[in-house]
């Protein structure tokens, strides 16, 4: 694999999206801040803030290297080595409660040593959980894995089952999607499908998301909805900071900040206890956050 | 020690700052929630939301026993044996940005091994640094600590920066105070004097606050005032859910979740690279957020 061609892929990818997304907003502008890290390699992190239907949302590029952490060699269980790191992630926090929260990330990793793979997932988060909605994600992202591998989509399915899970609430945190890591072959004709996939997870994302904003962008909601979404990015959070492996591991290998906690939510909230009334549409979504579900034939 | 002793003091120090606090507030009253631990012993979590003062504060008290869980041999090297646990804890989030956000915690934990040690803190998190009451919130803590010794305060003041900091933010979580732990001596004279510091710090609370809730109260305060609080809010979950160690052994030991939780605030808010403008109440803040800072003599 050639990582610079990679990296460019992804770059391409962010841009193809960033522009996507403001057509759909109609309004906001992605403000682009571009960084370096002092041991090698940067980013370019883009953020809006305040669309007409994007609240706040990330998309956010990056392609480091240099020496490997210590911490990334222990909990990889790695040799001594250099590395390279390249991505695409994406957390989009929309105004109304009406329109789904949606986390998207594709990466490579490679080391000196000859190690290397491609990982990534999307995830949809929706703050109400609707049945048709829920179905066509996950058949939109079906269609996509069947296109490459039979086994893609029940793996990383289940995969995102496990890995989205608000263990401390016992709930999900939405209806996940996919997630995958450490995808790898020594056969180059492979390697390159693998790639190909993980693109396509990347110019899937803005179809599946311009979707959802212009379907729902318009459904009406009141105090009520605000409140419930406050609470569910209050859950949202909690799954980022407390068990998300990709933003720990940021945090504690000085990464850069406000690049890692771009997924954070405008406005979330605490209430001590809060049980929704039995048979509301809120006591429902509680339902559904769950394990397991054939989402894509419910 | 008698543990019993412990606990029902601990628990008439929970019904004294409860009492305290509604008097202040003048509005608020606080809920209680029995709890018991499937295996072993339970606590009292009361929860006041919407009050005049604090819009969301919680004021718990537990004492849980049974075979030591494993994650907690493991963290502190202990042999296999029963344990015993028990303490208050408390945030208070108050509506007013004026007012400051405030923590304190004391415990007792024994092991059937003979092991046995006091812990606890006390540390404050003012949304707008004034160096006055930061100064009238250190005296008091000194002044509380050297009635027992000399050498508390400068020792457990020290702990308390390099524990309440936000490594990621490389800052302090506020102005801090005092933390300790494992505080246990072989002479029971030197033990029960522990123990009556560590009461001391129980007590103290409720006067301190008070003072904040009456000065601060009727302190005017606008949008922008509002908006500082919830980034800052922000902070304080990051801290809590990333580097908290309480907070996360409670999540990671099955806790109960909404008691530990219970320190999330209410109207939390994230921004891409907030900046205040240099010069400003809000920057002026940060420049404070430090560790050593001699803020008794300040």
């Amino acid at each position: 694999m050639d990582k610079i061609k990679i990296s460019e892929d992804f770059k391409a990818i962010q841009d193809h999206i960033c522009k996507e997304l403001e057509i759909e907003d109609g309004k906001g502008k992605f403000k682009e801040d571009k960084w370096e890290r002092p041991e090698g390699g940067g980013g370019r992190t883009r953020i809006l803030q305040n669309g007409n239907i994007i609240e706040k949302g990330g998309v956010a590029f990056s392609a480091v290297e240099g020496p490997t952490p210590e911490k990334i060699l222990n909990k990889l269980q790695l040799e001594k080595a250099d590395f390279f790191a390249t991505g695409v992630s994406i957390v989009l926090h929309p105004e109304s409660p009406m329109v789904p929260i949606i986390h998207m990330n594709i990466r490579y990793f490679e080391m000196s040593t000859g190690v290397k793979w491609f990982g990534g997932g999307i995830d949809l988060t929706p703050h109400y959980v609707d049945l048709d909605d829920a179905r066509y994600f996950h058949q939109q992202v079906k269609a996509t894995c069947d296109r490459f591998h039979g086994d893609y989509y029940p793996k990383f399915k289940k995969w995102a089952d496990d890995y989205f899970f608000i263990k401390h609430r016992n709930e999900t945190r939405g209806i996940g999607g996919i997630f995958f890591d450490r995808l790898v072959s020594n056969d180059p004709v492979e390697m390159e499908n693998i790639f190909e996939f993980v693109k396509a997870i990347g110019f899937l994302f803005p179809k599946i998301y311009r979707h959802f904003m212009g379907k729902n962008k318009n459904m009406v909601y009141g105090e009520r909805e605000k409140k419930w979404q406050a609470l569910r990015r209050g859950r949202y959070v909690e799954f980022n900071l407390v068990w998300d492996a990709g933003t720990k591991f940021g945090l504690d290998t000085n990464g850069r900040t406000e690049s890692i906690l771009m997924s954070m939510p405008p406005m979330a909230n605490w209430e001590y206890m809060n049980q929704p009334e039995k048979g509301s549409n809120e006591a429902n979504t509680l339902e559904y956050l769950k394990k397991d579900i054939d989402w894509a034939t419910i």
